[in-house]
């Protein structure tokens, strides 16, 4: 049968990446608290194509990510892209897994542990010149409003808020130290299961601590800045405003990278 | 050319519903403020199908809809579903328009005026024993836990909820009565446009009245219970907790109909 | 400190579910081949609520789901549900469990084998009338129009398409055979690794069995009427028109209940 | 009352972006056939917050909106985003606005005309250097596969595809000029409404001009790259190919900017 994709194209451009998007499958990933643990990512996994090749190979794509038998880290995940460089001839090769992370958290009052996903994505490029290993997260947390509390006799609006970090790493990192961070930044960390103590708890602390988009975007990054194997980030806040039908945004890049 | 669809199938089963799903294209509504608004659409259309014909003809569905030249409300719906009945020679039509639908609000304290979208569907169905009209409407509203104010030392969580009501109507309802009704069961409306003052307005508002999703669901019932135009009804609402990662929800139904 | 839950609420109407949506969780379930399977499940919980009662206490859902450590079938629900209706003194309890299933299959002419995505849910509800059972299933196939082949000098267009099955179940049934009823419905299967030999095998079995969603519809029904232990569902397909930005659809419901 | 958001922030770190997302409103566009159409939109809007202030005001932002009652095009968009400047005291102002974007079609035998919607965005930056005008467009085309076509006795695989460009803009370009060069760039246009006549000449001539998303990726941007008004892009094709459950995606970047 003709090999159709070594034709050569009508267009004799460069493609920057083309693969296979939206493959889910079963992931192993590291874990602080337990080793690893079992979940389901949708990858995206591509190559550079050169401007004399109509078209790629899809399924050998498939093919690496099906022979790649690894836990997601750094360095499986270097292996793999050195796989797909080598099965596609290609000069630089692309993957991203997006995947809910369970951490198992316990209430602030009486500690009781539940699991909490946060979605998180792996994105990593490979060429001569290296890898460049990105993290991405989305991390749940109360915001209550300054101004709001200021203001009024009683009360002050509070809502669900996501703090969106893409962050570049150097070395090893734990997911669980970017969503602590995250946590931290916002009026109170959310939780999966709460008793009425922990209620009462998350409730005080989050009014102890009011805090607009602005302030979580600047103490999250502050946070990222002063992690040694950080070197670029973007985070970006979202809050689902409760007294709006729209959300609230703040964003701050340092140095994002690709 | 061959008319495929006229040939009998392999499978002799009457279909309830085959159609065109998803066809976007703008659309006059009635609006109480201003008599008409334009607005965007997603439109699924279909027939019934009996069991000697092996295919529907799509595009006498999407030629209906194009020459339906009409603002919606029930009447014009029941011309489109007559049209469409008697073009594919149909015992029973069906039809859904899902679109946004705004209404200008003026916020509680200034005044001011700025649009809300409300997410809205329309939904008729026509055979011989007469038409069905059901409304849909997605209403955010505010919520202040009841739990959480009583307990705590200080404020209260709230969060954006959404009051989600399927209404089955008799005669003629503006969406802004079901509107109404909704965030008037609620802690407090939501405002597109708040200055200093309508937030304080909107808080001690909000706090004054702390509604669990029960009450919520219970008070929009009940409101529907008396609608005199109103012949069966679903309502969900679901409020995205603002101390947890998941939502809570809670749904009364009364005769809502197919 | 006060239980608000126990109040008795402003407006006495019984809510027929409360309680909590979208908490996401890892899960195991029975695999035909290979005995269980990690996933991750989005699972909805809750309860009747009778008229007296304000609130419902949604911490005690979560308990519920987080004791609840067994892998996902009939029974591990039916316990789950005992525990809640227990635990919350409910009349009725409700549970929904949303989640990715992976087969590996093989491609038709080489055999190699890669996992295959399918969306499927578990919606099951307990009060002393007994138990309901539910599978939800999104099963992809492939479609060619036979219109497009019959009127055309050369090729047809062929789309991917879903098949959406809701069962309700009586005994076991593995979710392996609704997939395969509702593939062997289409003109063919999807894959996720197919070789050159596999996708002429694809393309030219697809071109041989051409299918508009009626057929595709009538074939998943007429399957399902068969299924001794089907007691009534809804079918429902959709294809992405390759030639429209719109879709297809065609629906069939059998004694779908609740 | 106090202006909170005039406080000194505790963390001094210059925001990049701060404003509102998701705010929705009726919208007016121009239109090459028509002068101008009325649509949809969700609008974000933002500013640079400078280090030593803690928050933006978000009212003012909605205020901005609400007074710029114009139809949407560079100018207009200019002004809107000076008057922002000017109502926040900003450096720079931000604004995004995505909606359905009709274009009536002819079908290409019998010539009947019905809407078609394309899901464009415009982006716009200002400050002191001037303003930054940015088109985002999804365009779905059919695309049949060349590979499944040379191997095969009979047919090919084909599928919608999704062709999104984000183009940079000196001067006016009208949408649909380049709507036109990603249609020419697949196996065949979309249409709304086709009869028999139609759907053969869509299916024929696509066949006759089968394409890899690396053929249309590579003909847009070689189109793109031809254009006098567009100074960077960014081309992605995504085809939801019909023998696979994921996707295959393309992509060329050239000079895309921030």
């Amino acid at each position: 049968m003709e090999d159709v994709q070594n034709r050569a194209p009508e267009v004799a451009l460069d493609i920057d990446r083309v693969g296979v998007r939206g493959l889910r499958l079963p992931l192993r990933v590291r874990d602080r608290a337990g080793g690893s643990q079992t979940t389901v990512a949708s990858a995206d996994l591509g190559v550079e194509l050169p401007s004399a090749r109509k078209g790629t190979h899809m399924s050998r794509l498939v093919e690496a990510l099906e022979d790649w038998d690894e836990g997601l880290d750094r360095h499986s995940v270097e292996r793999l892209l050195e796989s797909v460089r080598r099965r596609l001839d290609a000069r630089r090769a692309w993957v991203r897994f997006a995947f809910p992370y369970f951490v198992r958290k316990n209430a602030p009052a009486r500690g009781d542990a539940a699991p909490l996903a946060y979605d998180c994505a792996v994105t990593s490029e490979l060429d001569d010149s290296g890898q460049v290993f990105i993290l991405d997260l989305a991390v749940p947390v109360m915001t209550v409003c300054p101004c709001s509390k200021a203001i009024s006799r009683e009360g002050a609006h509070s809502q669900r808020a996501l703090v969106r970090i893409r962050a570049r790493i150097s070395g090893f990192v734990w997911l669980e130290e970017l969503i602590e961070l995250a946590e931290a930044a916002g009026s109170s960390a959310v939780y999966t299961l709460l008793k009425r103590e922990d209620e009462k708890f998350v409730t005080e602390q989050a009014f102890a601590r009011p805090a607009f988009v602005e302030d979580v975007v600047r103490a999250t990054a502050s946070a990222l800045e002063g992690h040694p194997r950080v070197t670029g980030f973007t985070v970006e806040v979202e809050s689902m405003e409760s007294i709006h039908n729209h959300n609230a945004f703040a964003r701050i890049e340092r140095d994002p990278g690709p």
